[in-house]
């Protein structure tokens, strides 16, 4: 195998190719430190031909190849193939074009998100997506994943905001998939390809969409003392046409971890907080404010603060932002959920969870985009206490089930990956899954490109052995149907 | 073959098969005349489950069969197969719920796009995309076409607008695909059943994202001595960052035609004219009325007028989407482009097409969807006269290989279907017309599922003989690349 792979230096210089266990370390895990697995070989290539001979020699010796960029994935996507080449897209940082007039710009893949934002901002204008990892992250992987972000409500996921992508197929074979204008012919193949987590072919260049930005941003913080009034709040601001910016929810243990860790100036005895940022022209956000503000007072909020200026404004928004970090100040090890579901079942599967967390005898604190029912439990356990590691994934797996069961989905922005295959079988029935291999054999054939994560196969969900429950088959008779 | 095809009666009531030759010519083309062919045999099946066996049925015996909502569409995607079953949905005509909480619908396949917001009315809800044939085409056949409308500039196409579709594969197996929650595990095969034009399923029941009715709608209507000026008005809306819910233009021809039909009160001596809707609440919509307002002046417009009531802004909008009849009434055939182009290009797209008008001495009408770039240039002819049929096909032709040139694509919103199928060539290369074909096999392995249509063989393409210019390749030096 080494004597294989060494051969990789024949297209690519020295130090483009690590081989030495030492070597591949850093490369071993991506966000989710969970699991762990180092790769026979990592390559760093410096041009799209070298990308090319990777891949067409890979797929000459049937070598498996897991793409990576920033390598900050929450699910393991990017975790390494023992036996295969983890390729990583570090050194592909260029802007290539900036368009003002049709707003658009053209970049390598391993440009990170915020760096468009920061390249695009003479031009007043921003990429909308905003994952939390936004400094580090790069839009391929953001592509793979199909981020969201806070503003992913209004402004829509990674999907809703890019044009055109280059991509290698696992053959070598380089496609450019999309367009420049509003719709293309032949198969949507570019949402096919947003979110299919590195499976169906290693995106090269991305041409992303910009926006103008908005003329005035203004945030509202209201406290509840019950979650059920403000999911409520929540439903009524999307009811009555409001779109926001940004919609969020945190429970009280994520409201004093974080102001014990930024002093954001949350209300640390309130039940629930949410925050909603309106943005527009001036004229537009504050007759947004007024709406808003009325039906939080009439949904019961207990407080409701305007930030007084911008320097307030963004230390709401750091609250939330340091949520996670937050609570791993609180305990040594923190899972995190990504689940989705029907808005309307937000109170309902919160109080599910408040159960299982008892059940469990684990803290879960609750962060989540509430705007569009993307919530964001952390499990709160201690890996050094036996057993501990493993009641929070079986925690993690009952509530992306219970996600599944009142028709929502488990994931909503951070990928299937490793951590949550097993849960496919609960989503997916075996026509789904089969259908989904078949897809991906179109492809791949030899399934070379990221074996073994976010399609799990019929063999793997027979052993798993859980009941597909698809779309509101619900094991809770007490949860209403979708 | 017809005794084959009688056996559909074992599982279908009699008066759902038809097999005559005068009973299956009502079917022989869609709303694209220029192409007919009767299919063997017509089904209407009454419920899913005799879908479910024609499909099984077709499957088993190998026999081509092409789906069929209200047969609207205008590029002989619905075209039957002479030696195949022409699967009708017309039956399927239920709303089966509607969540005003949620704001979501569920319907069948054959309900029509109008009668979906006529439903939801009564909650102050609509669905968003209005392509001009709404009143009779159907959300499945929507679904196959990615439908867009005059609103889809600022609402989407179809597959912004829809959550969930159920949908029958060739092998007659039930897949669910997409979920009620914002976004879905699994690849996207939501967005790439959209617009597949019955390619890869047939679609038996969709579930729709609805919107609240604005609380107002205004427009404006801008005439200009010359198109460029007009072009600019329409850049400089969108770099304001303004979203009109619709953004339309028509040439001196079209608004000729229309002002002689329906007397929508044009300035008929205007080279171009914009009319621009502005809707949301009464503050946003005046304050956007200004800006759009100073804009035309600042764009050298020669007059602006607002709709002074409800029946007058309904009278501006008459003439626009009765732009095709009256063009119908003044020439005996016209033949409708549908291509869209980044929309900086506007002004030398139309320019050029004014060239090959003159060229092929054959008169084009403009009317289309500046926001988007989606034009509509119309061709005027005469069948009965020897070759002007031909000489309109090959404008045609010449016309959206023009707006690949620029970094567009051959169709907007209405499809390749039959008609565009040669320009696929010149949009795609042969590696991505391979991918498309491999993953077509993915869902429909033998090619039954509406064959020779939307993806055109390479044999084909070969035959055609056009090179392809993929995104900006100019065969026109005097275009600037995108």
């Amino acid at each position: 195998m080494i004597a294989l792979l060494q051969q990789l230096t024949q297209f690519l210089p020295k130090d483009s190719v690590l081989l030495t266990d030492e070597a591949v370390r850093p490369y071993e895990c991506d966000g989710l430190s969970a699991y762990r697995e180092r790769p026979a070989a990592v390559v760093l290539p410096n041009t799209l031909d070298e990308v090319q001979q990777v891949l067409k020699f890979c797929y000459q010796h049937k070598i498996p190849v897991v793409a990576r960029g920033a390598g900050t994935g929450l699910s393991g996507g990017a975790l390494p193939h023992k036996a295969g080449v983890l390729l990583s897209l570090a050194k592909f940082k260029r802007i290539l074009a900036i368009d003002p007039k049709s707003r658009t710009a053209r970049v390598e893949t391993g440009v990170r998100n915020l760096a468009i934002s920061q390249a695009v901002a003479p031009f007043g204008l921003y990429y909308a997506p905003d994952p939390s990892s936004q400094v580090a992250c790069t839009i391929g992987g953001n592509v793979a994943e199909n981020s969201g972000g806070v503003h992913c409500l209004k402004y829509g996921l990674t999907v809703h905001n890019i044009l055109e992508v280059k991509m290698f197929t696992m053959a070598g074979e380089l496609l450019t998939i999309g367009s420049a204008a509003y719709d293309s012919a032949g198969y949507d193949l570019l949402a096919l390809i947003t979110g299919s987590e590195g499976l169906l072919g290693v995106v090269v260049e991305v041409t992303v969409r910009l926006l103008p930005k908005p003329e005035q941003a203004q945030v509202l913080m209201a406290a509840f003392d019950d979650v059920i009034k403000a999911g409520s709040a929540v439903a009524e601001i999307i009811a009555q046409g409001i779109i926001p910016a940004g919609l969020e929810m945190m429970d009280n243990a994520a409201i004093r971890a974080a102001e014990d860790f930024v002093k954001a100036g949350y209300p640390v005895e309130a039940a629930t907080i949410l925050l909603c940022e309106l943005d527009g022209n001036a004229e537009e956000v504050e007759h947004q404010i007024g709406q808003v503000n009325q039906i939080l007072r009439q949904a019961g909020a207990t407080e409701i603060r305007q930030a007084v200026d911008e320097q307030q404004r963004l230390q709401f928004w750091a609250g939330r932002k340091a949520a996670f970090p937050a609570v791993g100040r609180i305990s040594p090890d923190y899972y995190c959920m990504d689940g989705t579901i029907p808005r309307k079942h937000l109170a309902t599967v919160l109080g599910r969870i408040a159960e299982l967390s008892q059940q469990y005898g684990l803290v879960v604190a609750n962060v989540f985009h509430a705007g569009d029912g993307n919530l964001h439990p952390l499990i709160l356990f201690d890996a050094n206490k036996a057993g501990q590691l493993e009641k929070a994934e079986a925690l993690g797996g009952e509530i992306l089930e219970l996600c599944v069961a009142v028709g929502g989905t488990i994931t909503g922005e951070h990928g299937v990956g490793m951590e949550k295959i097993n849960q496919m079988c609960v989503q997916f029935n075996s026509l789904e899954l089969t259908q989904f291999h078949a897809l991906k054999k179109a492809f791949d054939p030899d399934g070379l490109l990221n074996p073994d994560k976010a399609i799990p196969t019929l063999h793997r969900c027979a052993e798993f052995g859980k009941l597909h429950v698809h779309h509101g088959e619900l094991p809770f008779p007490e949860l209403e149907r979708f």
